[in-house]
């Protein structure tokens, strides 16, 4: 493989400046043929289940402006994920702009596809109802265990009435349908005042461990990645990084911030405490570039999916 | 009514500066009693059709906040709205932003009510999609004329397939319902490059009148202004201003920019040229604070409304 | 009072969009007739005292902007503000934009007819000056203490000669006038170079409890929330926030930015220390929106607003 | 005289790029000896007067350094203002941000000695107030014509009741004042919705020549600059340039815009337009820095400080 | 060639919105092997002969971005470029950020690959120092014609002392080197303060037709246009758009922004006017994203690529 | 010496308000007679040595804009560097914005000529590569340590082949000319992906200790800079601070930014920690105004050199 590995390397900064050439995730192929990719970077961009301000529907094409910046080796893990996997761009998946069924539809089948052709997708959102679908498509035949980084829990149940689908509404969803194990899933960074004091009962009843932001502190970053190791333990395990979990400092290009949150320095931390999980699929969403004309968000959005990149990587290199 | 007048007045800048107080059209009185009121300002805050770039469903909040720099005659026709007309802020209309087809019908309910009060409305966008609820409500009995100011038509059929209900396609779906007379209907600096051939035919058939914006400036603002006069005639007449019919330096804060429109300038000597018609409603659309942060798009639509009240206030006054 | 409380709920983000609606602060009612209200959401728009970048008065129509993001229930200490007690919003003061000492008179007269309402005020500024006329209301008949968050200890006499009254001078006029007890104060967070060495003296030697940046971290926030209520004890306390007190990267949009302060998380968690206290009043000021065109600073100080508005809410709710 | 000119030439752009060095007016000498400097560009960084959206404090010195791309020629009258006449940074007007009288008591100061040391004054503002201690300075011995550049006619009597002095008031105070003569004096560019009727009457009556922008068009450029010349006549002329006379477009950076105004192309041609007129002073005012953070508003004011340099050089060097 | 034209095609926005996929410019096929392609859009990236404010070396990527507004027709000439002509994205020339000489010799290889393709380039720059090597490249064999848009002549000789090769000098060196003929060149929009008063002559005296924006509004679009067709002839002629010739207000993304220039409106009226001249390359350059974060300059540059195309792309066909 | 000393005192902010006046560094008189200063402020406004994007060429400027929000005496060591040291701002240096090597070369010879002064500088890039000619300067005798604050260690060795002098070049260029001790060297902060696994080795093998982000935080604050002093020892050492050490949020305005920094409060804390330290001469780069229109970072710029300065006063004063 080691010849195929070559087609699918990111141009290097040496032969074409980084702000240069057509921007793909991380300057890696953009390729139609998905045949010996293991790792898939996929972009959605879609935004109709937001609930407040719309824009992450422009975030995969700034998050893929952004990550040209990104380079070879992690310099902590020094892990190469380049070299340990073949990683491609997959490109963006067709959403519809106007409708949220078909768009729910259209994701699952595409990542169909890829589950079908044993690809470990990577995804830039888009909001964060997107995570429905792919977890219906990659977990279908089993559910996952999650590691959950955001301000918000996410399992509200209905808005405006009678209305399931929305960017608060996934992981109820996924629970329900069953892709998603409550059991094995922590949510990380949780804040924010409150619709009513039920937002936060149904998900620990199901068995969802929550951490505050308040808890998380309190605790330390070190002893809450040590129980979300535990909790994820060896089975399938999605990593889902709404940038709302960070501060609004590192992440003003977001629909719903919430102020007083983590930074990056202890999301890297914490991803990088990953290591060695099962890792089966991924997502940064929320990332909302008319809110942040700087990019900034999508440099921040960028450097996570990196650093998910070197852990599922690495993961696939020593099961190999 | 001239002591009801009084209870209607916006709030004076000598008493409470302009940038100061809560932020309602043009500082008059948010009223949930909707006796005696005349002309209704209203906020429709949605953009659930909009097929690029989102954001008008923050138009009505920023165009309230610049509509503060209102006063109270108009400089040119020396008209007084405020005193011609009892006008008043009727609020938003409970919109779901998440649901085009529930949002539809509420804006329609909503608009049924403001008729039936004998209210005639001026609203504030959202995306362009809201003229049709909107003209479905006002124009039930029968089908009003129309001057339409846009880079775009809005008379395309289908999106993504076969959906019939995006921001591009209001006008058809009005004229198929038979609550737009294209026979009275004239769009006025029309521009940007086509999907196709047909783009602009199915319009022309019905027998709408369509201005490019080269036409505009080889006939002149006076000759066309005088078309639509003619055009529009006695009967009952819509206004709907896109913001992105001007040039978009004027408007940089919209979904879909086309550069090349015309002048701010030239807006309000059309606008004012439609003195006299029997205007039963108006909107501006498509102002998208979130590619704006200056605020001067929202400056322009709230002018935009200012230009377009005078001439209905006076016409009101003038009938009475 | 239960039905009184019924007309003083926010509107739901369930029945209008967060997004949508005339801003008030928190979505409260706007009230005229002011019974019934225990606490008063109020907005003194004015930076005449402002030496250096103005731009203060355009801070509580930001903020109420950013305040529509509040919900109903705080995460951490589970208050129900708006069930806890009767809340409003009370408007602006109508300051007068070119006259220092007319606006003095003019909020003092405001908070006059607040304190004889037996309301308790939470405002938003404005520069830091107001501070001074509010507390000389409120505080006419006994001094109050004071909690006070900030860079700079504002207690400096004079500018460009012989000039007593600017957004740096409101504490030492409060402590001549005899309504703030330096010895229960305390001012946390205070940092950034010195016109000269006796700056900080002054205060010091009336009895205030000065706390810079540097000694907050050394001896932690658990420690200095700890010296702040006994310092405060059981009388009458003000809470002032100045957004500078904060760290910019989360307040950029101030008048007089001092880097390396502290951040949102450590400033909530102060305020949520003074949970017990009795808050008789409490200002968030300094909010800029020229700069910082993206709201995020509004949002800080419309959060704090929220933290504070919980501690007084409960306050009053256990008193009852 | 030759040599004392060499001491006032501009930096050359082929010695140090036109982004570095200390920004002084358009790369001029600062100096602080005044002798033989026939032009002073002076900033009046001051916004006391503003009744809506201050920051135009910042201007002056914006407007340095944007001015740094002034060249030597002017590319239309080949005028060379640096050759013609002996041209100096004066520096600022030390204002009080916080006093009104006693900051048009130092401006006013400031002036007489420009003035008496036989100085042309070309003024960076600050808000329009400070026209009015310029004149009261520079005409105090007899009053000049002005042409006057604005969307407002500043004629304003009173403002909040019973406050003289605002910056839409300076005119009314200039002509009770008798240092302006309305006879000899035409606004151009007029425009906005009006407090009331009689906004424009005063000034009317005292026999001042106002032109809207619709006049502006109706009659075109060149035969409003003829009129103007003629009012002007031979006598001691002043020449104010208010940046909200453009468009917002041109000129976003400023307290008060009013949409439809002219253009940069028009206002350039205008004021070359009045080329052989005894001007003996200028200003370009109501530049906001806060409200355009790209700077471009302070390009446009620079440049029009430029044009006026160059008709004011050329007048100097021809009556020499 | 149908089925060679199929896949040239742009990506329809009712497969995949415009905002989503993989940017490149126009949404057309970026290609690897040439064959088969008759216009190539190509990027290149560098901003190394910049004497002012750098960030050309952007421009490239956010033009990408912004064309994928671009749609099938032509709204007025009713040209189908992508049906004319086979066009594609040659991505971008790998120019070395730090080293002007190399730059100028990789840019001139790759264009001199692009001739012998036989296609025919539309450059999105990088500064205007491009034109040279591109010229160097296309007219080898023969001197090429110029319609040239722009506020500089760019016929300056040395900069800060001895140096050549600045983006203000490269028609000169075209010129010297014989790639340029200055009889068939016209320079129009020139204008703003000079170096010198020699700074127009030496074109002047090769024979180039100078017309500066006052003598392009004295004479009228509509003559300027017949003296290009005139002066341009039947032989091979390129275009170069430097956006600065615009209106800083419709291009302040842009690196020596010069104030009073003509609209996007005048500009596409004119490059229109060029359909039927043998247009064998253009470029549009000096789009800075970094002074333009909305990123509406490079919507205007993308807009003017296409304008070009359609008028290259329409010649190409009549030809055939 | 007293008297010299009053000349070079900072314009007082009670005598013309910090947002006026000429944009000197400190408000420090601009002297072109350098007899008597001690301790010398220098811009070096260039950029040509950035691989991705350029724009600390404006650094200097903005920076001088900034740091008139100084004050005279450092809250926590109460240094009063005014008082302490004959401070002054001796201009920018002429650098070639075009030429890589000329440039190189006028910033040495500058720099030769502070040395002959006796001056020690403190300067403002511009980019990193500036720090190369100011060592060649002022180490021509002896090579200096060097506490080196960054996210990169800038100890590259070529670029694009061959290319030897970039802004990630310098301390190898340095080391390799005899004017950096690696041995005396610390780098601090030090972090983000790599592009090859032998990035950091050179350095470390040369004796550079270097201190990640991480190893940072894991040894604390106090630690590290223990062991700084003890690394810098006695010899003659400099301070260079790249602000994309701090996290991007702090110093969003740079060109290469990565995430998970330091913060500024930590920065200030080390700075402090240098007291003692021979330190003679200091830079502070990569500050870039495009990337961060809100000045913020160009604020955290000018506030790094107030703590550097107080150090180096205060160091000056001791050994008097």
């Amino acid at each position: 493989m080691a010849e195929d590995k070559r087609s699918f390397r990111p141009v290097s900064g040496n032969v074409m400046p980084r702000f240069a050439g057509i921007a793909t995730f991380m300057r890696l192929p953009h390729v139609e043929d998905w045949t010996d990719v293991e790792i898939g970077l996929i972009g959605v961009p879609w935004d109709g289940g937001t609930t407040n301000r719309a824009g992450a529907r422009h975030g995969p094409r700034q998050i893929r402006d952004q990550s040209t910046l990104m380079r070879n080796v992690h310099h902590v893990s020094r892990i190469q994920p380049f070299e340990a996997a073949n990683c491609a761009d997959l490109g963006d998946v067709p959403v519809n702009p106007i409708d949220l069924f078909e768009t729910l539809k259209r994701v699952e089948e595409f990542y169909g596809k890829v589950k079908a052709a044993g690809i470990l997708p990577i995804t830039a959102g888009g909001d964060h109802l997107i995570s429905l679908p792919i977890m219906r498509a990659i977990a279908k035949d089993a559910p996952v265990g999650m590691v959950h980084f955001d301000a918000h829990n996410d399992t509200w149940d209905r808005y405006f009435g009678d209305h399931h689908y929305t960017h608060g509404t996934p992981f109820r969803r996924a629970i329900e349908d069953g892709v998603l194990d409550p059991k094995r899933t922590i949510q990380i960074g949780i804040r924010g005042s409150l619709y009513g004091e039920q937002d936060y009962e149904w998900g620990i009843e199901q068995g969802i461990r929550m951490v505050t932001i308040e808890e998380l502190y309190d605790l330390g970053i070190d002893a809450v990645i040590a129980e979300a190791r535990a909790i994820a333990g060896d089975g399938p395990t999605y990593i889902s990084f709404d940038v709302d979990g960070l501060d609004p400092v590192y992440a003003p290009g977001t629909g719903t911030p919430e102020i007083g949150g983590f930074t990056t320095h202890e999301a890297q931390k914490m991803i990088r405490g990953l290591q060695g999980l099962n890792i089966v699929g991924a997502d940064v969403v929320e990332v909302s570039p008319p809110f942040d004309p700087s990019g900034m968000t999508a440099l921040v959005g960028a450097t996570m999916m990196y650093e998910i990149l070197c852990v599922m990587a690495d993961n696939l290199a020593k099961r190999r």
